[in-house]
């Protein structure tokens, strides 16, 4: 495999690079090196720079190398089905656990956030959940190395969040989210509860904790640290790591995928009819006449249907995905035929995906259930 | 027991009283009348118009007619003994209770508002909570049909509060509360889940709910009374209803008594000595020398012995009262005998108090230990 310098002609760059450069320089982040490939290389998105930057990745590979316990967090809006957009996080929550055997996994079913956001009643956040579950366990998760749980029936996040909360002006959360509704501010307190539950004294207190997110979600990380730092002294809490990964973008080649909007993305439970005709839509660094494409080669670099492959496909084969690169730019591979292997290989990735999730949808069921349960009133006699 | 048109020479009147009607109409309090009388007049706060308005009280008049189940709610900020001040919200608590044998008692212990506001930490909190409960059990409160919890440790009142801030916007909670940081505003929420909770389905779903309060705590409970509006469709809350009392004032005469000045106030702890050596130093409405107030008679109605009395002396009888108040305005009583009285009146019923408090002391912990423990953390096998 070839490594070019970041922001020339390479497979694993993004046109948006020249952003997510500032991102890192404006936010301080740290950018992932070779150095962190000879632990994390054996996954895909970290050799392939989806993951570009970090904040304390350096902690957890020493709790890899150790053998230290550590944590790792994630959590979903329970509002839909997992789309290839939001799935790249279930992908390396996965991988976090899997990569030790002293991992624990804590998910976050923000069915508090679903409802300070869109509206939507804490039961249908039950339900929509039950499918988010099972693409978790069918990606791969260890349910016995996992604490899967609803914000609003978890005790212990709502405690973290009222100690946090004391600790955040008004002008703060006015700098980090705008003039919001109360709901919202009050989900960005739960967030907070949610990063640092696994530090909780009911999960054996302060332990390392990483944090796999999109770039865009690097504000909460900072206020949560900010915080963090407030409350060591009588909770011993450690500032959670966190690890940023490219956002894929819209199939339409302009914003990013989002639930609000479903052609701008794929979702697990799309059929193949469905991928077929959105993938055949996409975006392309394609030249607007064959002729002009097989002179000037294609611009991969721009291309949505690279991206899904870049950030999807191929995990265990990084030449296939240089061969595509380097066909485009060459103009050696048209888009239609492009799209097509695509698609082949994407619904064929989703059938076997499909497959283990309807084996794992009896325990997804069983741990909504557990999850849903309210602590009983207690008895005095 | 003659009644005498308010704000004249009445001895269940205050000189505050021009203040709390203007307290009624801006706020559209409805006033306490004969008719409530009819009901609540077993109660000498009631009989003494320490009660003066309320909101809804109809409603609750008819539950206890009916025989149908209703709720009554206060709690406490757990940061010190109980005094002469605070106290009146237990006795009102207590006698909504005992009132109807179909009454639930639900006691919010407010650890939440002790950090946010205080900085008290939850362990705190518990150990001071033993205390406050005995105090509520010596005050005739029935174990059997009360609820008592910590706000950190009850997820249904986080549940409410995550409910209700959907509905509230930051220039409203700048309105009631002024720019306060985020845990106060939290706070402010919890308190929301805490007046919802009777009506929570695990306490069976909505019902006519009571809190007796100081008349300051009005702009919560307007608040509370919008947001059940909004969440009536599909939870089915009804708006609490409320009583307001008169506050207390301090022992100096200026403000109200608090916990932050332990010298405005009488604890329930202070021995016997403190007592008397702060009634004798108390501010009273008697002239400057004996032969003045021999003359011109005493002024009960700026007297703070006198409010004392008022408040938490002779409950079953006006009478006594009533001569204290016209001995003292024809001037055939002075301050010093009278200090004396009420102290050894007060010193009683405290005695009497502590006994009672001593028994049910073993069942105060028991309860708090109840109240504190945390849903465990579920087992998937």
């Amino acid at each position: 495999m070839t490594r070019l310098p970041p922001n020339e002609l390479d497979p694993w760059s993004s046109d948006l690079i020249q952003d997510y450069r500032r991102l890192v320089e404006q936010f301080g982040l740290s950018e992932v090196t070779e150095r962190h490939l000879e632990i994390f290389g054996d996954a895909p998105f970290f050799r392939r720079r989806i993951i570009f930057a970090h904040r304390d990745l350096d902690v957890i590979a020493e709790a890899i190398r150790s053998g230290k316990e550590y944590a790792v967090l994630t959590g979903i809006k329970p509002t839909g089905e997992y789309h290839l957009g939001t799935f790249q996080t279930v992908k390396e929550f996965v991988y976090f656990q899997r990569k030790s055997e002293s991992a624990l996994a804590v998910f976050a079913i923000a069915d508090i956030e679903a409802w300070e956001d869109n509206g939507q009643d804490f039961d249908v956040s039950r339900r929509v959940a039950v499918s988010n579950v099972a693409d978790l366990l069918a990606a791969g998760l260890d349910p016995e190395r996992s604490y899967v749980y609803f914000q609003s029936r978890e005790i212990r996040v709502q405690e973290i969040a009222a100690l946090a909360a004391r600790g955040i002006t008004l002008s703060t959360m006015r700098a980090v989210y705008g003039e919001r509704h109360m709901g919202l501010y009050l989900s960005a307190l739960v967030q907070i509860g949610d990063i640092l539950l696994p530090q909780h004294p009911d999960f054996g207190g302060p332990k390392p904790t990483i944090v796999p997110v999109g770039v865009d979600q690097d504000p909460h990380l900072r206020l949560t640290r900010d915080v963090t730092a407030k409350l060591r002294s009588k909770w011993g809490f450690l500032e959670p790591a966190s690890t940023y990964h490219l956002i894929i973008r819209s199939l339409l080649g302009d914003k990013k995928m989002s639930k609000r909007d479903p052609m701008s993305y794929i979702s697990l439970r799309d059929d193949e009819e469905l991928v077929r005709r959105k993938i055949m839509n996409a975006f392309t660094g394609g030249r607007e006449t064959a002729t002009l494409q097989r002179e000037l080669g294609g611009e991969p670099w721009r291309c949505v249907v690279y991206e899904i492959a870049k950030f999807h496909l191929y995990p265990n084969d990084d030449r296939e995905l240089e061969r595509i690169y380097s066909e485009c730019t060459a103009g050696e591979r048209l888009c239609g035929e492009c799209k097509a292997q695509i698609v082949e290989e994407l619904v064929r990735e989703m059938r076997e995906h499909e497959k283990r999730r309807e084996e794992v949808l009896p325990l997804a069921k069983k741990i909504v259930e557990r999850a849903s349960e309210r602590q009983p009133l207690y008895k005095l006699t």
